[in-house]
């Protein structure tokens, strides 16, 4: 679930918040079944319409459906998820780098993998430290710890492809994978093998290392392998601000959605107890967003437990959350004029599927200037007899434009 | 009229169905005229919407339209009507074959038409054979009878080209017109010098066989000579199977609709009684169709006479002919729902016009997992009002293998 505002306005994004009828549900969505008396509310003052987000017969992953959203055609600017998660570390990615994302995993002397997450390793800068900045034929590696046993990885040189396999057998028992290039390119076939080696390298350092031998003693599995995956190579792509012309910032959880917001140029705010868990303090994050009304032009803040409740198939637990969520946005309903309320979700994770779909979202928008329709009560099947009719997730930043007058025009 | 059913699913598909307000009907089209409480059934228990199936301001062909509710976008596999025609024949097409579809007609010695049916000769096996496989300058002529006057004409060799006219006057008295080239091609030149060659050989051939003699001796019209039409060049195209997953089986009484569901390789299930006219045994055929929902995936029925009715402007045949459908159909209403029903039409084929029109087309998708809405009718303007929205033909697959779960993700 994704609420925005926009100048000043407030964009809520609900993730995954989409689903289909659930019999157990009396043949409605978690949405439809859920109280929502304060979503609702806004839906009755708000255009409300259906968004496929990447268009029409189109399955979302989240980071191409943000980007869409953002009105970021993944078509052009959608580099893989490795430039978008370091992003989220606060890497700064130059035109050209390389960028993984990874695991800090345990191998055993014959690199087969014994735990793909070194025992949950809480804090993995001691050991990320140890291979920050080496260098393998003229590449320089940067690693940097991100959350839990995870960490980020740039490769930057010349030369240089994405097109390449990953190192995560995502297996225990099997072997570490070779990395490989995808394609008979020079740099793609560099890039795996210049990979390969700093890996190894890694290894080599990682397993001698004082932390590693402390964890051994303690009964702790070592942390001595960078278990690599999505890579992809970052090309400059404009800032939200250059693009739009809104300052914006980000209140999310979920390391992916951080990564979105410094990816596009927008200040990250922290909200203590922001979790992307069910239980994340998402009143915190709307009061902080609320806040941010007179600071920033454009508010994003993120709620994902939506997807992830999805994901598990827990129908009860999605609704559950979903009339969390409704009383924590209670104060947008009274929300300024001059405010545009923008509510949506990036795509549909069917509590049947347990798995993102290609279904579209429910959207709605509240400000200034909309033609309020009929509807009544957010949901998949009232929304989609609103005033918007279907939109693609590229059309909403267009839309937002022009409910603040700001549209281009052409001809004359 | 065409229904489908996908994995297991079933998809109906009623050619021509649309239309427009008829006054003599009180302002109703034939669909939302007549009686069809089955299909209003189904409605009520689907995810209805509009088709149009070639696009928005697109006036679809039986053929182009076929293809791309297929999720065949015609832009790039459509080849013109003759290999489609031959495929329906059982003619095995070849990369960089020109298919052609004809007629065996009745010219006279100066190669003026008497007839262009050979009066409607009701088997023209006796005379393709006598041509078939005959060779003109390297290029072989295979030439198979179709249904009563009809026949298809393959030209195998290389360097050929569709880009010619066609022999068939389509008039009485008129001369065989001289096929051709339509553009500076060689092979344009090269194809019609050798098919004008073929047709003026083949003639001599037929006009001496003693089969014509016979006929000519029972005061029958002889078929003398081969009135082809509809060129197009075949290029190898991906099986339905190997595009979607799904393997396919087509019911149809028309050439044509058995020849797209050949020529995108589909098992043609052959019903007696199935002869696409306004007395087809359509219950026949539906009965067919959920035989085969065990041993296909996805069945395509498809049903003629309400297109040839409104091409007739018959707006009472054509609701009474929607009437006698909506009874053939009525067990597809307790359908388990582990399959997916699709009830769509090609085109619009308006009584008032007794032409293809560019009006969309009501569709409805019933099974696991649609967001069923409020409409209760299956037609033009019930339907505009679902949650499906206005989709085009090519959306529909996707849109099925959504709902299969089926769908692959884009990004992370």
């Amino acid at each position: 679930m994704e609420v925005y505002h926009v100048t000043k306005s407030d964009t809520c994004r609900f993730d995954g918040l989409g689903d289909r009828p659930v019999d157990a549900l009396g043949g409605k969505t978690p949405l439809e079944a859920a109280a929502t008396p304060n979503l609702d509310k806004i839906a009755t003052m708000a255009e409300c319409g259906m968004a496929h987000t990447l268009g029409r017969g189109l399955r979302p992953g989240s980071d191409t459906s943000h980007l869409a959203i953002f009105g970021y055609d993944p078509e052009k600017y959608y580099c893989g998820r490795g430039p978008i998660e370091v992003s989220g570390l606060g890497m700064e990615l130059k035109d050209g780098d390389v960028a993984l994302r990874g695991n800090m995993g345990t191998v055993d002397d014959d690199l087969l993998i014994k735990d793909r997450r070194a025992g949950r390793i809480r804090d993995v800068s001691p050991f990320t430290k140890l291979i920050d900045g080496m260098e393998v034929d003229g590449v320089t590696f940067i690693v940097h710890p991100g959350t839990a046993h995870r960490a980020g990885v740039i490769m930057r040189g010349t030369g240089l492809s994405s097109k390449i396999t990953e190192a995560d057998p995502h297996e225990p028992g099997r072997p570490v994978e070779t990395v490989l290039p995808k394609d008979d390119t020079p740099e793609a076939k560099k890039t795996a093998d210049v990979l390969n080696k700093f890996l190894r390298e890694a290894y080599k350092v990682l397993k001698d290392a004082d932390a590693n031998k402390e964890r051994v003693q303690n009964g702790e599995l070592p942390a001595n392998f960078l278990l690599v995956r999505g890579a992809g190579q970052y090309s400059a792509l404009p800032k939200f601000i250059d693009k739009w012309g809104f300052d914006a910032c980000c209140i999310a959880g979920g390391g992916l959605y951080k990564g979105i917001g410094t990816f596009l140029g927008m200040e990250i705010i922290d909200v203590p107890g922001a979790n992307a868990l069910p239980d994340s303090d998402i009143e915190a994050k709307f009061k902080a967003a609320t806040a941010q009304l007179g600071r920033h032009d454009f508010v994003f803040v993120h709620v994902k437990a939506t997807d992830s409740l999805g994901e598990d198939g827990d129908y009860t637990g999605k609704k559950e959350f979903i009339e969390k969520a409704d009383k924590a946005i209670a104060h947008l309903v009274d929300l300024p004029d001059d405010a545009l309320l923008i509510v949506t979700a990036d795509h549909t994770t069917p509590c049947e599927l347990m798995a993102h779909s290609g279904d579209p979202v429910p959207i709605m928008l509240r400000g200034k200037g909309v033609r309020t329709d009929n509807v009544t009560a957010f949901g998949e099947r009232s929304c989609a007899r609103g005033g918007l009719g279907f939109i693609r997730g590229v059309d909403i930043m267009p839309q937002v434009l022009n409910l603040m007058g700001r549209l281009h025009l052409i001809g004359a």
